[in-house]
């Protein structure tokens, strides 16, 4: 009575682009044509390329990611055709491992060019860097953050079911709205609608279907309260038990974008360790589940084996909605965070770090932030905590400070540019 | 040798309002007078009333919620001299305990009506309400929020240093800014300038300084990034260790606003659950700890016994910045924070409870609120964590429903409104 | 609707030996009467005297400890009739909180003399010794153990039901077989039979039941599995939910011996952080519950806020069944764990401490003992983990060892012994 | 810059008996050569038979398990030349992962005949039994104890560097003094002398080399003092650090019996999850590291990723040493561990499971075994925690019994014994 392997419904090429593999796509569209057919209670191991699908190299400079092409991303492994699921249905689906391929035990950071995608602090910090991470077993360090040890958190970004139709149109409509209403307000994209160019529609082989596709196929950027998507919740991780609402027949659940770890905003957007890997996930199904669960986002119970630094290892900063030239916002959670973010490059940095690195820091390591006090007007209040334990060196506040050399991430070749911002 | 009990520095009554009470100060203002004096190194008792002053009663209606009045709050012990401190040192306050006061052993939280005090979910809940809850050791339960108890994650709402007169007149200044920019665009208040009506000025004596306190003292309401205050962080609880900047002579310490439990974001704005109780603080200081800390913000290092429930005991509810009525907001954590809440009740209710009750749930119990993702345009992803074993009933997606008679929390006496928000 | 304060169904006098005290007792025997009523449903307070009954001061010799009179130990407080409680029940105890009393914020740990009491190491040991520690909060430090500070896994030592008469002929006729039978072999005592000398038989007035009490009367020195009594589990801490059989009308349960903190082990057997204070206590009955649960022994789940340091800020020391000598012994986890106690002893010296001081630290602190492996034979393996946070220095093995000058633990006046004994 | 797969050191062959393998041995001693060379600062793979070299297979009968040889056991990976470990040295190990081998995704647990190897409660249980489980990612389930799956706490339950000549000299002698001293008093082996009857001495070819070995190699089944060894540490898991004595040039590391999962104690001998697996190890070394650290027996630092259940989620058994007969043992925690396990297998088997099933159990699953009093004369106490949310049904104290069918382990083909043992 032998056990078999566990089945791989998906495998990936390592040297060749995205686009050229028909067992993953790029865009949410409920056309996209299953890969794989997996049953009710079969656990399968889903290999899953990086996000870009192989655009980034394990280098010293940031070149590569200063010209990544946007419009080829995320690579989604499926969809998958889940037997028996209807709409209405509730898709359970258990993430029983994670792991970085044994064949390139690699991952990156990335902060984009505010030119080209931008992220959470691209008012001060608007060039091109990168961090390149060894992963060995649970552990990830990097020449480019070093003295930094910690154990992954290990997640997939992107796990979703396709939308139906009509979901769909309301998704392209409802960005498209606010594109048209603040774009003009913003210097960098509010919102990615349809691109055809670089659509990648699977293992479709129908020109019509391939058109449809890449002319409505939402973009895999944000993830949506309807299905999940990109939600990027570093929780999200093994032992995880994942309730997400069925649109279409089968599901068509995809999967990808896996992190190595992951802090809480993934700020540098660019900002878990993102790396090619294999997941494997065991699927059910609980009937009727979006009206017997009110289940209108997805749901889950995470696992039992986070990252467990003790509670009182955490150096904790504070972020209220006051802007770092002193503007005075209403009750908004995104700038109290992106201040907590700005005290604590202010803190790091003094080590001797520069605050790019410390920015691909807070993208990357198991960094927890919480909304605080949400409603004593005008101010949110939110905390980042930094495990204070990933560090080979003492950083609390009663360290002495010694200033040490701790070099730097890449950047573009021959950068020349401040690595340092002078808050007010 | 024998050890003398820990010297009290404030003691409160329970009978009288706040402001018959030279102990506390409901304002923050350098020239309210110190109360005591601290020593380095020494540990203290501080009583402290429940924010309102003694407002609110222990009964089965929420009348005294509906008219609790606003411009006399949060009612704070000291402020302190902490022996020594300069402007430009920090701070270090330790939190050795806090308990209820054994002569009261309840707390309360309550929905503030919309047109008075209003909160997080004020457009769809804008009655007022009130649940009880017995305070027995560690734990609180409510017999307004049957089946539920939980051990409480003690903490002050409020610690804070005294501002200095320049600090101040940057807070008015730039609360009023905003006041005076979006006011007429919301139905509640925006910001809460100086209030003369109610001030009160602890010890002070000297009628020219108790004027200048009510006509400049900052509201307490919202934290504020230069000294803490109202930052409502529920895990700044027993054993925290916390680095406040100091700017006048002797700190002018003060702290309020007890809570025995609360959820990540507090959101009925009254919305712990309040209380009279005693906190027992150490005091030392880091001279021109500002400048070696980098310490624009306070920050703090958590104690080391924090309610754990274990990871995988939490149901997770995922929020996106789409609002409810399906209109997209631009990587919003506030908006995106509201809709994980919504999601949490629209689950609960199945069970029995009202929308209120849970409200009020979400509010007091330890409820873990996290930013996710806050990159990905235009969605920013929040979680909402609810520990499951704080009921004694399964509530986990696998739990067979069984709607059981939950009773209801506290209303206005006779009131009659919808107890249930039928969202899109 | 008020809530009244919690009642208090004992106080207990510090300036006053326990055996003045008539709410409290030092004998396990049916025919101690009830010192109060208490209601299933209801949450009570029980003032209760260190184990000693105040026979210990809070000074910088141990000659108290030397001197102690173990006849007059443990005093408990009780027995209390819990309403309506039978034979064959289970009784269930919630422990709601544990504090030291706010007029005697001190513990000691003490180290018996070899010749008066012992412990675990008075092999190498055999002098007394103590440590005084200031309980601030949830705080423990002391003059005696410098550079250590713990939050306190606050505990009963000791809680029971009452024995049946059968039962209490079964312990004094098993306990008398094994000192008939093992007693030449030792030079200290194994086990200690009804003493008539210093019994307190509580509350009981008749002369023929005090005298009773005094010769059948089982001492509360071993936890005994029919009860629980001292079976001194750190984790049985606030929080806790115990389950214990009932055995007489009423159950006669009795509670003291509380302990701001201990190791596992509590090594030097007046090895906990001793004192006296109050234990909140809510009781129910499962009606049968011995044969429903099938309750030989009491079972208990743990409470949610023990320390939590994360795991990996342990120091672990193996330990195996290989005697300090080189004898092997066979699968003995006593030895084993003794062995794991010698590790941590040479380790921790070499940053200055005495090995009395390490002893009363290893006794005190919340040191995890763990089973490893009892069936390789012939070696048990233990485990002991040492929280390295405890330590305002860096203990791990990395570190570079200073020696510090760490002052010294408490002994007898004028004393002059070794305090490193020479391991092999 | 690409970055290489991690170096296999060693890899093993599933299809044929650990004896026919150069690249393991099965006994310790100085002259076992080096498989491979490791350079300090290196991580590599090692994969590891399970520990009796693929005796056993997934079947439902244990007559495998029955007839297992015990001389041939356990097959080790190694030993390895751990570059410029010198005597004196400490050599530091750490754990980056475990796994079960993807081809193999399955082990077992065995409960051995009381006449060949037997097992900590082989008084009551005398017969053989087995329990397969399935490997899923991180997840454990088997058809032997169904309504059961928990998360893997993985580790290796040999770890050891090689003794000194001197060192196996001792051992053989004291452990030869045991078996001449007490065997006469035992019906199974109370220790295993060299043996050299099927002695693996892996690439030693030197016939003289390979008699010596076979003569004089000291068994592996205890853990000892001085290296590890079989210390069957549970915690010992992924991200430990590890410190161990270096007795010979290039310290002869070796590894093997991985487990995916163990209880404290691991009672059933065979009592882990064995498993065929890969670990992931990387080395350095502290020159003179034995006297830096007064380094006698190994020590470790645990990692942070445990499985968490939450403190408060574990049902936890008392036990006392006094005996099943009711005989009083003086402060046996070995006695008190198996009373606390019985009273566990009282406790569950009203759920329907059989004892053996239990006993399986209570080996394989993480389950928690604490000291908890060890000086309260003449009783030991021990404590035995079992996480309830490794069963999918409610095992609460509160739970209402409703006896299932839940299957039975493997025993030997057509067994016909006893299931259920009656306690006094």
């Amino acid at each position: 009575m032998p056990i078999e392997p566990i089945r791989y419904v998906t495998k990936v090429d390592l040297s060749k682009p995205g686009d050229a593999q028909p067992q993953v796509h790029n865009r949410w569209h409920p056309d996209v044509p299953f890969t794989e057919t997996i049953k009710v209670g079969e656990t399968v191991k889903i290999e899953c390329l990086d996000w870009t699908g192989n655009q980034i190299v394990n280098t010293d400079d940031a070149n590569d990611i200063k010209d990544v092409d946007l419009t080829r991303i995320h690579y989604l492994s499926g969809p998958f055709n889940i037997e028996g699921a209807k709409p209405g249905d509730c898709l359970v689906v258990e993430i029983k491992d994670v792991q970085p391929l044994e064949r390139q035990p690699w991952g990156y950071c990335g902060i984009f060019h505010k030119s080209n995608g931008g992220g959470f602090l691209d008012g001060f910090y608007p060039e091109a860097a990168k961090a390149i991470f060894d992963l060995e077993g649970i552990h990830a360090t990097s020449r480019h953050l070093p003295n930094v040890k910690f154990t992954g958190l290990i997640h997939p970004g992107i796990m979703g079911t396709a939308p139906s139709a009509g979901i769909l149109k309301e998704w392209n409509s409802r960005e498209g709205s606010l594109k048209a209403s603040i774009q003009h307000n913003h210097d960098t994209s509010v919102a990615n609608l349809p691109e055809p160019i670089n659509s990648h529609a699977g293992k479709a082989s129908d020109k019509a279907i391939i058109e449809k596709i890449a002319k409505e196929g939402a973009r895999t950027i944000p993830g949506r309260p309807e299905h999940g998507g990109n939600c990027d919740i570093k929780n999200l991780s093994r032992g995880s038990k994942c309730y997400f609402p069925v649109y279409v027949e089968g599901a068509k659940f995809s999967v990808g974008d896996l992190h190595f770890s992951q802090g809480d905003g993934e700020i540098s957007f660019c900002g878990a360790i993102e790396m090619a890997g294999v997941i494997t996930l065991k699927f059910s199904i609980i009937p009727n589940g979006i009206e017997k669960l009110a289940l209108k986002s997805p749901i889950f119970i995470p696992g039992d084996v986070p990252n467990n630094y003790g509670p009182s290892r955490y150096i904790t900063f504070e972020g209220f909605s006051v802007t770092e030239t002193g503007e005075q916002q209403y009750l908004d959670a995104t700038t109290a965070y992106r201040q907590a973010c700005i005290r604590a490059i202010e803190y790091l940095r003094r080590f001797g770090y520069n605050d790019y690195q410390i920015y691909l820091l807070l993208s990357s390591a198991p960094i927890e932030g919480h909304i605080a006090g949400i409603v004593d007007v005008p101010n949110a209040c939110t905390t980042l905590g930094i495990p204070m334990d990933i560090f080979d060196f003492d950083i609390s506040p009663e360290a002495e400070i010694v200033r040490q050399d701790l070099g730097t991430c890449a950047f573009v070749k021959n950068a020349d540019h401040p690595v340092i911002y002078k808050f007010k």
